[in-house]
């Protein structure tokens, strides 16, 4: 299946008021991906409070018990500013950044490697409604679906972490094992709309789905 | 935003050796849906070792507690026979949909519901693979990305439960609220390859894709 035989170690971070989906569907294709070894990890090990206010995700390990990895993932959330100024957090993303292979992130979670200061200069996206966030960074925001720039590969807002971990199966392993996986989650996405992004949405929806988020945000 | 302005009750099962991504597209679609009351309920309250091994997630609620629903929502596994011969859990999901106004699946989640008599002469779909194990439940196997039958809305694997949701969004709402709910979590998919269905991947894909399957559900 494919070239790859030894384990990749893979270290997902998990954080108080984070985005679930943004997590599991980079999780889901790094779990059915060959040889890979996942550690989720957080300040403390234990329950993490996602968005939507309950306990939904469980870490298996504290940060100073995982000090590498191949690959490091770092999801996003509605609001994780106090994450961009939490120094253990930024700490340990450096220091898992220095042994990776590829750095990676889905949504906001770019802010959180730019707050660590890993994106000067690297072409990096995140969720369309800031996008323009990264520039006080030093990245260069890209309004693309899945950026790679070197070894770091960025996705677009929640449910382009799909697309993004696919991506990265394929440049981890071979093309032949990220179509295996696509097809063993069955993605032929057949959305039931258009307009997923505000490049294509009318302007009233963009207006409304503004109001959404910021709603969200409140009561969160 | 919404013609709904009534909290709606939506109950989601969890068991264990499930598949995450089943359950987070649905579960982060009808969390950014207004007014969503959302309850997940497994055997017993507390830690739910999903099918990558871990104890991922986390149940609030025991099915005791959960007596009734607006929306029932149902995730698949890549092994769930412990479950469709599973009597608390069948009784809960026959009980919670004499309440329903929408019955809800994912992948193999529907097989589940089959299994616990609700959908027979009801026209549903499951993960490509199992597709045909449907029928002896005396469900009418149908190779959609979503089927509704009357209040049965079933997605086919994995990945579907996010066009599944965005769907019942719309049902539930409308289609305003939908499309606002896709932009939200910027679904705008881009897979890297063709051949997420059985349908366009090629011949070697799929037989691949089987061994890989085969192979997780042994390590699992």
């Amino acid at each position: 299946m494919s070239t790859q035989d030894k384990p990749i170690h893979i270290a997902m971070l998990l954080y108080d008021n984070m985005t679930s989906l943004d997590f599991i569907g980079p999780f889901d294709v790094f779990g059915i991906m060959p040889n890979s070894k996942i550690r989720t990890v957080a300040k403390q090990a234990g329950p993490i409070r996602i968005d939507a206010g309950i306990p939904l995700l469980n870490a298996q390990h504290s940060l100073s018990e995982v000090t590498e990895a191949d690959i490091l993932f770092v999801p996003g959330s509605i609001d994780n500013s106090h994450i961009q100024k939490d120094d253990e957090i930024l700490d340990w993303v450096r220091r898992i950044d220095r042994t990776s292979r590829w750095t990676t992130s889905v949504c906001t979670g770019s802010l959180i490697l730019a707050a660590a200061g890993l994106l000067k200069g690297v072409r990096a996206t995140t969720h369309w409604a800031v996008l323009q966030t990264l520039e006080p960074h030093g990245a260069i925001p890209t309004q693309e679906r899945v950026v790679r720039d070197g070894k770091y590969v960025t996705g677009a807002g929640v449910s382009a972490g799909i697309d993004m971990a696919l991506t990265l199966a394929a440049l981890e392993h071979d093309e032949m094992t990220a179509k295996c996986v696509q097809l063993a989650i069955e993605y032929d996405p057949q959305p039931p709309f258009d307009g997923g992004s505000p490049a294509t949405a009318p302007k009233e929806v963009v207006e409304r789905t503004f109001e959404l988020l910021v709603a969200a945000m409140g009561s969160r």
